[in-house]
């Protein structure tokens, strides 16, 4: 129950013990193509999907490689682990990254992003959708009317959004978005996709200067996208395949029903928590759906909590990182979890804090989600 | 029986199909820790052994990037496709490629080679271990001995190679080698895989200038291959268990017997296309263990042998790449390849020869590597 990887349906295990494929079988071509037909559904574009062998952290390097040229300003909205990796990236590629930082785990003040953008002449911006080292969801759709009326690319990482919450490419201005397979997708990591849209590629496409990237230079990925026959990198075949299992899980089950199931778990999660004294670390009304981070309380420390669920009830769960270290703890309930894994992982939690002397009314965390859950 | 992707162990796809792991957790990491030591050993190194998500040009790229500053000369030794890569690599990283080509499938003229270091001011060269596309070898342990008197680093592409033939890389010479899971390894595609000698290591360590690479930044990996607990970009924890369990199998069978085994493989598998009277495309005496690369005869087409040997027969192989498309055909035989693939692809081989008219004496060419494979 970690922030991914997540677990992944027995389908998409099958898939990936399926002997090795080559890259140019028909098998394989035709695969490729309907999981990148499939990746636009989820984007919610038109746009071109890319799906590269990599870490979500790949996608945020082509991205930028591909669009910032040397002395490029880069405005970064920050309010966690991940979003503050943008300005590294940035960094990398001769451009300038003037940083945001809200604080980890507070909402972006949209006015204070207002007058920035009008001051500033930014090439782009970059933003997360989910901050998984916080659990703050921030509001895509709002930021994008901002940046409809600005000549500001508007670059979104999703890597723990896209598939568990709602994400309209297209609808809400975004000209680059990306996400790993291992989130809410219900995929296994190791393969990363992003969609570029007509703007942002005709950016990359009539850039002058040379990309200082060759493994991310998408120009060169472009030709394998439009057709998976040719040649440019061996692919990893079995993963694509494994996530194409993944999209069509998704498909089957209908995206925006999806997002209405993640919600709805998130909603009793988050009760659950609530109903044990837990404060969320998130702003509220900012709260990602895809994973929950209460705060824990003063008296018990993080890793006896996470200590006790694995060994004593068989729960593993993840603790914070850089400034939530020691803080919080992280529960994802994204892509194939049920309700019974929601149920397991809050009764665990329970015991787990009675074991450690922390005063909680048996099962009330529990009955807590339980009434929303019965309702949904 | 294309040379890469290679089929894998049904013991490799039954790690890949068990539920996902998190990469904090305490299998994967041991696992990840277990699985770079092998590295160190099917590399013959004490340097630092990296395993990343991506494809082997990743690795290059890495190399390139992590090595060559602005202006650096790099002198890029080629015979095929995959030697000409680095040059637009090192371009891409703002360095000079001086470009040394001998023709595809040609031998290196080491005179040449020497000649040319010596006159040149070069910060690294980079060769191709095996280029899949011909099928050539280069002499690694000669080129070897001649880098040693020079301050040139010396940059080895053995994706096509490692495992399969034999790599000695420090007592080779050898500062940068690099490889990737799904050839001779017998792996899936996913995760490429370098190693980093003290010397290559010191100066990019030393670097002053930053490097234009965020995802291929190895300093941020270090930390990572240092301690697989510590967490830069999530790790394809599946592929690397994948990995690791073809690894085992490689220290199994033993490095060196795996070598002979390839060896004695290839000699038969030549010896049968010999028999057919089928000329090889490399220089002689330069052929690679791990592929066959036969020029087909003028009278036939390629994709009318593969188109053959695939629906009639059963077997699947490649045709030619680039220069060599249409020429040749090319055979992997390399990894998990046992004796009966060798004979069956022969058979098809010869079949479909037969097929299309060309004359050929049915079981002539399946008999001469049975010569050799009953000796063996």
């Amino acid at each position: 129950m970690i922030p991914g990887p997540t677990m992944v349906s027995p389908r998409v295990l099958r898939v990936l013990s399926r002997p090795i494929l080559s890259h140019g079988s028909k098998e394989f071509v035709e695969g490729f193509a309907e999981a990148l037909e499939l990746q636009k559904r989820i984007f919610m574009t038109e746009g071109i999907p890319f799906m590269l062998a990599g870490s979500g952290t790949l996608s945020m390097e082509a991205t930028i490689a591909n669009l910032v040229e040397k002395g490029d300003k880069v405005l970064c909205l920050e309010n966690g682990f991940f979003g503050e990796k943008w300005a590294d990236i940035v960094h990398a590629h001769g451009g300038f990254a003037d940083r945001l930082n809200f604080g980890w785990g507070k909402a972006i003040d949209l006015e204070i992003l207002k007058e920035k953008l009008e001051d500033g002449d930014y090439k782009a911006m970059t933003v997360e959708h989910v901050d998984t080292s916080t659990g703050v969801a921030n509001p895509i759709d709002k930021i994008g009317e901002i940046m409809k009326d600005t000549n500001t690319l508007y670059i979104v990482d999703s890597v723990c959004g896209i598939g568990g919450m709602p994400l309209k490419m297209d609808e809400w201005n975004i000209d680059i978005c990306i996400t790993g397979s291992q989130k809410a997708l219900g995929a296994p990591p190791g393969i990363t996709m992003l969609c570029v849209n007509e703007i942002a590629w005709g950016i990359i496409e009539n850039r002058t200067s040379i990309v200082a990237d060759y493994y991310a230079d998408l120009k060169k990925w472009k030709v394998v996208m439009d057709d998976p026959k040719k040649y440019f990198a061996t692919p990893a075949t079995g993963l694509v395949l494994g996530v194409l299992e993944a999209l069509r899980i998704i498909k089957e089950e209908g995206l925006e029903a999806r997002w209405r199931r993640h919600k709805l778990f998130s909603d009793a999660f988050k009760a659950g928590l609530s109903a044990m004294n837990l404060q969320t670390f998130p702003s509220r009304g900012f709260e990602a759906h895809t994973l929950s981070v209460p705060m824990i309380p003063n008296t018990v420390k993080d890793s006896d909590i996470r200590g006790i669920m694995q060994s004593k009830y068989g729960v593993i769960i993840a603790g914070g990182i850089g400034e939530t270290s020691g803080k919080v703890i992280r529960i994802g309930h994204m892509g194939s979890v049920t309700i019974n894994d929601l149920i397991a992982t809050l009764s665990a939690l329970e015991m787990a804090l009675m074991d450690l002397g922390f005063e909680v009314e048996p099962g009330r965390g529990v009955g807590a989600a339980e009434k929303i859950l019965s309702k949904g």
